[in-house]
């Protein structure tokens, strides 16, 4: 038994108690902002972004010592010496404060997982797929490496048992509680204490259906409202995947009260991972950028625990995947950006990393009216 | 008389003769796409984009001999120039064509006047500020400047006659044909030959003004379609600048058959710098991104001379002020970047150019199916 979250019941324990954000941060960001030589909220969300990024990485007097309390067991340690760490660092030109957010270290998690029901012919691709890409990740061939290197961001693959895949959901459930909470437990110590923003993405052949069916079983509308096209299956394979969708609500929907016990049975190893780095960057009040359709079905099933379970991310992006706007409206995420992407791979979070990059940096670099000798509004 | 256009008529003409883009720099990029370790398709606009770069960057076998040929009078020495250097210097990892686009050197422009308008009380600013803000801009402190520095990209501002104010227009003609083809060629002379991309932009307090009175001239609707808060003024001065916009109507808008005396008489210096600045790329193939509504105002009365005038831009982002989408929807123009920014100075056009260096890292960087050994689609 892992040792983090022994059973389903500490899991659930650990996802009711969560940590808020930092008011006075948000403040102090606010004050600042309200200086800065341009009309006020003429950056529009890249304002927005910065006040969240404050929000959790809460870099005020006495931060370290507010959020190490109350948090959980192997967290508290890592936590303040985190923050400790980057607040000794001190900051950069331009904010007086000296706790503006930080962007110094951007991970981007990328899990891998097979699944059982490919069994069932819903992709397009075969499930072999699932570890080559990952050799390409190792190999740094795939766009996830480039996109990476070019934002910025460390990249960390952790594959999830690709020799073991899910069991077929439409069959049983797709993971035992010991096999749920191994891969709970791996995505949330994949999360570095001292990380500043984590980015949370997937590869697994296979695994667009899984997503369909955690959709499908917290928000109702059935197969057709979220299985789609994923990697890009053809109408047969479409059908095909439509079906086990509603197999799987057949056979696991009244499980739709007990949300974790949800995840098991319909999702698979890389979205176990997802929600238990999602819930591990909340403790260590690190904030999220989620992926596309399969990250952010992964993290869903963490709202119906606690509403405000998700305050602390922010949707990256929108796909291409029509199933992933829906299940935005249902969550209240505004995504970012809306390029068309359907890739997966945190592809989507890491393009979304460089309009952080350009929202922090005005907001640290930008001059103030009274610094730059610009007049005000003429009111 | 400015050498370069002596005259409207002189203008006009090269503004009909235009360059095409490279079809087969276009067939180029989609053959390598075809073959990276993606599902077809699954980056979205980031493949779009990187084919948009190779149709006007060209660089295929003997692109600058064809693009030399034809095209304007001191432009083609620059031109061959420019993508015969960018040729020579090769090309980066995982591209064996040798001619992927690049973005080594980009540009941001951002060109600044001050309008005769603002005294009707159109801005929520005094006029002072266009000066303020292009010395905050010399100085490093305004938000163009940390994100260009951001995305790797040189600012250069050009201030144009500021302390000589162009006419009021509710009164006469903005500029006469001197000044608005002096500004034209202020802007023209500023894209360097051997750019790869280049960002429009703009500074002047009271310029949404002149752009909603060109929009609403070319495209109908009345100044309650087109003129919006700009920075942020309050009910009676938007009052103001709408009364000021019908005025400008009444006294112009029979030139709008004639779309540049149009921009000469509604709009302003960095209006017509901006305009002379797309031309002056597109005679010498290098992509653009738009900025916010007053630039893409300033470029509108070029696709009354040609339907195709602005095949080599994108418009980087649609802002927060409503008008600049009936204006993309009235060009056909779709938006990079959703994010709510209202400020102007290039700077939604410089996020953007993150999304262009995550698209074209992905173009040139990813392994094919055959390098990585992925299995492609099972079909």
């Amino acid at each position: 038994m892992p040792a983090i979250f022994p059973s389903l019941e500490a899991l659930r324990a650990a996802c009711l108690d969560l940590p808020d954000g930092d008011d006075a941060a948000v403040a102090a960001v606010a004050a600042r902002q309200a200086q800065l030589t341009k009309p006020p909220g003429s950056l529009g969300r890249l304002e927005e972004l910065v006040a969240w990024l404050a929000r959790w990485q809460g870099r005020t007097q006495g931060h370290a010592q507010d959020s190490a309390q109350g948090h959980a067991q192997g967290d508290a340690q890592g936590h303040a010496q985190g923050h400790a760490q980057g607040d000794a660092q001190g900051h950069t030109q331009g904010h007086a404060q000296g706790h503006a957010p930080r962007l110094d270290r951007v991970d981007i998690l990328v899990f891998a997982g097979n699944h059982g029901v490919t069994e069932r012919g819903v992709s397009a691709y075969p499930a072999a797929v699932t570890a080559q890409m990952v050799a390409n990740f190792a190999a740094g061939g795939a766009a996830i490496n480039q996109l990476a290197r070019t934002v910025g961001a460390t990249l960390r693959v952790i594959p999830l048992a690709l020799d073991r895949p899910t069991t077929d959901f439409t069959r049983e459930v797709a993971m035992d509680e010991e096999n749920f909470l191994s891969a709970v437990a791996a995505g949330y110590d994949a999360v570095a204490p001292d990380c500043e923003l984590v980015c949370l993405g997937e590869m697994g052949i296979g695994n667009t259906t899984a997503a369909a069916a955690i959709a499908a079983a917290l928000f109702g509308g059935g197969a057709a409202r979220w299985a789609g096209r994923g990697t890009g299956i053809d109408d047969a394979g479409l059908a095909r995947k439509r079906a086990a969708v509603e197999a799987g609500l057949t056979r696991h929907g009244a499980l739709r009260s007990e949300p974790l016990a949800l995840a098991a049975a319909l999702g698979g190893r890389e979205l176990a991972a997802i929600l238990g780095a999602a819930l591990a960057a909340r403790h260590r009040r690190i904030p999220v950028l989620l992926d596309g359709f399969v990250s952010t079905a992964a993290v869903a099933p963490l709202t119906r625990l606690r509403d405000d379970a998700l305050d602390h991310t922010r949707a990256a992006h929108v796909s291409a995947e029509a199933a992933h706007r829906a299940l935005l409206d249902e969550l209240g995420l505004a995504p970012l950006l809306d390029l068309g992407m359907r890739l997966g791979e945190a592809s989507g979070a890491a393009v979304a990393v460089a309009v952080l990059r350009a929202a922090l940096a005005c907001h640290t670099g930008m001059a103030t009216f009274a610094e730059a000798g610009v007049a005000g509004k003429a009111t």
